[in-house]
């Protein structure tokens, strides 16, 4: 199975805080960059995602933007 | 100044192509990683993004999810 | 593998509409419902997406409205 | 009055989590599916959203991703 | 019937532009200011969007960055 | 430096809500109009956004829905 959301970048997790509804989980990627995620605290709960377990961030084209 | 969404890759762009209102940018960054952006030709334009630019991707934390 | 994005509804591509960089996608779910994706005309490519295939719309719970 | 976002499915709030900042609303759609949508809270409180309320999910298309 | 999405805007489409799969519409509000939609062209031809029109921009507050 | 997302709009903050993992943002723009912006409390915190502080609410296109 694929997803049409083709950017992805893997990493482990080093930081998660939970609030009553949302939850921030910070990814560390090659190079020490982190990578930031706002989803459900449910989504964190239902995965059992964890402090040191590897994961992958991913992100669809139409939410990214560009600078310069 | 700054902006909220804290995620960001710099690169460069290796990739555009032009639709009628949309535009496809591929940044090139660190390890040949590729990040693609959907944005409007209308920006493109507006920035003179060409290929071979130094750019970065921002991507808010909100747009970003986790695979497991 | 899991993804954070939980919402999915599975059914069947009835409709693909090309444009230079974005792609139309319309799944038709139960009941004759109908879900329209756009998404870029490089992951339709990349994935082999066509019509009569069996496919899951998946949607990010931030990116949920209600209307009452 | 239409909006653009043209994905809509109708359903009942069978649930409501409220954070500081964040609500989460589950409906029950039909088959007994569900959707889960992260709006914020002060919507919540504008619009009298509670649990038993027939209330509609609405999505953008391009917040829309495939998966095959 | 009111949406979650709380932030609107209201004003005249001032220029629309169609692709193949997305459309760019222009709406002047008040003060000359602009605001720029990428709607699905789809959406455009079902709700009959045409210069001239009094329409209102509609926006979720998760999509909403802070610049300081 | 700018960015792709070119709907911006200026204003003061006059409220600021912090929940634990988001913060709910509202932005008094021109003619009294009011933007809210759900981003997350990391940004907040290391922007040092505070009411009374002037700033610009940026939106990307595609994240803009047009209702007639």
């Amino acid at each position: 199975m694929t997803i049409s959301a083709r950017n992805r970048v893997s990493g482990k997790v080093v930081s998660l805080t939970l609030g009553n509804v949302m939850a921030e989980v910070i990814v560390e990627v090659a190079n020490g960059h982190r990578i930031v995620a706002a989803i459900t605290r449910r989504s964190v709960y239902e995965m059992g995602i964890k402090e040191g377990d590897e994961v992958t961030a991913v992100i669809k084209s139409t939410d990214v933007m560009i600078e310069k």
